[in-house]
């Protein structure tokens, strides 16, 4: 796929943000602006649940956070999000899914493997196209971390992608059973974050998750404050989980 | 109660290592060297299973952690260990307790209560005087913080002496169920380890004490690596979570 880039501005605290477009994808590159640029920079992918407009403020700020580490940062619209063309089935399982929440129920598993798996199914080749063109950019090089954003895109793309040397998880999202079988074969270190009191999630699936990862450095980071309450110690802490192991 | 220096040592990083007891019980008090003393250097109340002699290289490098941050540590022996009088009902309950886990059962509430129930209501009176002796000590003064031991001590301790801004509680010894009543009035910080596949630990049981907490600021940092193989980046992350508390 191909890389255009179409935008750049500069962000408070030195960073350069650059928006681009994969093969029509929208995405966002940010890089500390430095002026000599002495080794080309780690790149840590940003996973986020869709929308980078409505995401951007969030997205912006864990980049600065990379940024201040030495390493470039980056996120892509997911299929179906921001202005990407819907899909009538997501759409029908999301409803089927927030239906069963608000009854106060278990959603089924058909209806979490309809909204997470062509979900993944479609995010993940594009996630890899996206590391395909960005680290031929100049200054940007390998290893590559991934952070956040749905757990199950993490878990597929760490367990098909080899340059994915570290990953933070946030286990805010249902996950498949089928995805179970593909955490098991995980080995990469991994920090998982969960929001212990988090309303739209289930923290035992989260934990029995936590469990299966076949990984043997996995460190699980429980904080109070609900699904977008992430304290800033955790935030911190995830960054230094990444410093550790791209550098 | 009386404290008594007994002797006094430079530990390798500027640390001052100083015995003493306290009417009969042992105990360590670990400062910085620091030539100027500034402010009084708050201080963090080491918690360990018993036996300070056999704990020494443990204690001592959580200790230079403290100095690190400007914070003194100290440490007293756990009623039963080290040279102090052994409680045959103690001894009785820890068998009972092993026998179980070697044959692969649950222990019975029972044992934990006899092997723990005492052991919380002497150690956490002894704990509180050793606190009133060293914060009258020239350098030593508030605010303290607690870390790790066995978490019961750590829980009641906590409830009980308003002096303990934050807790360090290492998730790693059964509790009696109706330390759970305790854990729930909790409002102090706290930041909970747990080792994951800790074979001489109930994860569950674990699990259910974080819920328990009463506390808005709670953290539970899970690890891989046995109950002795608390990851450095666990130490740090904790170390870290005091200097925020204390500082």
């Amino acid at each position: 796929m191909h890389l255009t880039l179409t935008a750049e501005r500069r962000l408070d605290g030195g960073v350069l943000e650059r928006a681009f477009t994969l093969d029509g994808i929208p995405g966002l590159l940010w890089t500390p602006a430095t002026e000599s640029a002495p080794e080309p920079a780690p790149l840590v992918l940003l996973g986020h649940p869709g929308d980078l407009h409505r995401m951007h403020p969030r997205l912006a700020a864990r980049a600065r956070h990379c940024a201040a580490d030495g390493f470039a940062a980056a996120a892509i619209e997911l299929p179906g999000g921001g202005d990407r063309p819907r899909s009538p089935e997501a759409d029908q399982a999301r409803a089927d899914l927030q239906r069963a929440l608000a009854a106060g129920e278990r959603p089924s598993e058909d209806v979490i493997d309809r909204l997470v798996l062509p979900l993944v199914d479609q995010a993940v080749p594009e996630a890899r196209a996206a590391l395909d063109a960005l680290l031929a950019l100049p200054g940007i090089g390998g290893p590559v971390g991934y952070s956040g954003g749905i757990i199950s895109i993490g878990v597929r793309l760490a367990l098909v992608d080899p340059r994915i040397a570290a990953a933070v998880l946030f286990a805010g999202s249902y996950v498949p059973r089928t995805m179970f079988d593909e955490a098991r074969r995980l080995t990469l270190p991994l920090h998982v974050l969960l929001q212990w009191d988090d309303e739209g999630n289930d923290r035992q699936l989260a934990l029995d998750l936590f469990d299966a990862f076949g990984s043997p450095e996995k460190t699980l980071n429980a904080n109070m404050g609900g699904h977008t309450g992430v304290p800033p110690s955790a935030a911190e802490a995830a960054a230094r989980f990444l410093a550790r192991h791209l550098r």
